[in-house]
């Protein structure tokens, strides 16, 4: 099925204890768009980019079945660079530099083709860019998914709130789930954010895994123990990648599927961290795929009885 | 099978964003003894009192199978207190008083009849009593299990390692087990602890759940997304009561069998918090047990294929 994905296509510079990479391929769209490939092939992209982007990784999102008309590219400008620092126990981040470029003047078109995505992925952008998606849908899409974070809290709250109103499932990890419900205990927080819009809610814990709120119901997803996280970023995106392809690719909405979908995510997500940018991304198998999700399953097992 | 525990029975003042309760009942042999008196009943417990420590509360032990002749009431002192307070989020608290009293001279004398335990729970308590009661022992146990935490690393800790390279299991929290391997990702922080001595190592996450790591297995134990934590003093103390009440009450060993003590630890745990002191880990039947271990069981449940 058709998957809509927008989200910000750019350069970062990251320093982590284990090594440097300048300007290195990075963005919420990049991300997802990838881990996304490994589970559905036909996958309608918007963002934004300068003519300082290299068509060789436009060219690589092609040969996996992403459609890039949806890719604005503005001529003699800069695609947006993000410089960011981790600390050694890379939990904590500081931002060096941020350079917009592009993204400020931001305003997505979508090509008539995308106009009837079947699922949207709407990655973490200014509440504004994913309502201007939202509104140009012809049709209304079996899924739509929102990825936000605590910044567009601070400084966007209202607009936010309309886009987490029309929305399915919003991810999210568990200081901002608190902040944007303003309760601690996960349970409440989980409730109040249903009664804002989504119908499911997924709070991303990091090294600790995942949970999943719907229908009353619960589940816990581990986070599987690596002996080396090497860099973290675009880890909550690959994520959502994973979890939407993998939504998109069986069309099973069940709990069950909602599941299984976390897993994947999960397993994408902890390749990502393994190598800078989306290097490791790049050359995964179906088989390396599989191993990887049959840990997260085997860590998790247990029978009482 | 007969388990023996050491650890404090203490008097405790605690304060939590919930409400105060003043000089409750505490103490980590307390909790250890209430929760693992659910699955197994010739628990020999070694601590000390003062005789300000009530006998009703002694003979609501008895009641449970315990056996308290290692119990020293030390007649005109004070039983050993604490006080703390809790912040808002419940992550954190600061210690107010901590009052040794009888517990400054503690040096544990065995009972002829505990002598031979064949499970061996060694409380969160100084190094040197935990190694005094293994020295006591005139059979080498089925199980040695430890608890501790990162005060002993600060002021003791060549009589913690000691202690440590005898025990088959630790148990201990994340950022102490960081603390005592000096490794941050916790697969590593696992493999140096091993290296010390235990062929078991267990990280208690709070509520983000429980990780084993023996013979190069993994086990993810969910933890269970409450409402309310009402009061969280004693739920490591409770975990591991209940996980090795669970093992001395089976006589099973096996790594599936260390996965259900942990899913059981847990659910004791998650019991404990819900009020302050002991005060839900008295009235507890199998049945609120058996619906709370199959909880955790179901919130982390997945099938893939």
């Amino acid at each position: 099925m058709s998957l809509l994905t927008v989200g910000t296509v750019a350069f970062d510079t990251i320093e982590t204890p284990f090594g440097k990479a300048e300007m290195c391929i990075g963005g919420a769209c990049t991300y997802i768009s990838w881990a996304a490939s490994y589970f559905t092939n036909k996958i309608n992209l918007v963002s934004i980019v300068g003519d300082d982007f290299p068509q060789s990784e436009i060219d690589l999102l092609h040969g996996r079945g992403v459609d890039t008309q949806g890719l604005e590219i503005v001529k003699g400008k800069k695609s947006f660079f993000w410089a960011g620092k981790y600390h050694d126990n890379m939990n904590k981040r500081d931002t060096i530099t941020t350079d917009l470029n592009v993204l400020a003047d931001f305003n997505p078109i979508l090509p008539k083709s995308y106009k009837n995505s079947e699922f949207v992925m709407l990655g973490n952008l200014t509440p504004e860019i994913q309502m201007q998606v939202l509104n140009q849908l012809e049709s209304k899409p079996k899924l739509v998914v929102m990825d936000t974070m605590n910044f567009w809290m601070d400084i966007a709250w209202d607009a936010l709130l309309e886009v987490i109103k029309r929305v399915d499932v919003i991810t999210i990890n568990d200081e901002e789930a608190r902040q944007l419900s303003g309760e601690h205990a996960l349970v409440t927080a989980a409730e109040k954010i249903h009664k804002m819009g989504p119908k499911v809610v997924i709070i991303k814990k990091g090294e600790h895994g995942a949970l999943i709120f719907s229908e009353g119901k619960i589940f816990s997803a581990p986070g599987l123990p690596l002996a080396k996280v090497f860099d973290p970023t675009g880890a909550g995106d690959t994520f959502a990648g994973g979890f939407m392809g993998y939504l998109a690719g069986q069309e099973d909405l069940s709990f069950e599927s909602l599941k299984r979908a976390v897993i994947y995510g999960s397993a994408m997500a902890s390749f990502c961290v393994e190598e800078f940018s989306i290097e490791k991304l790049k050359r995964l198998s179906n088989e390396d795929i599989k191993e990887r999700v049959d840990k997260f399953v085997e860590i998790s097992r247990v029978t009482i009885y």
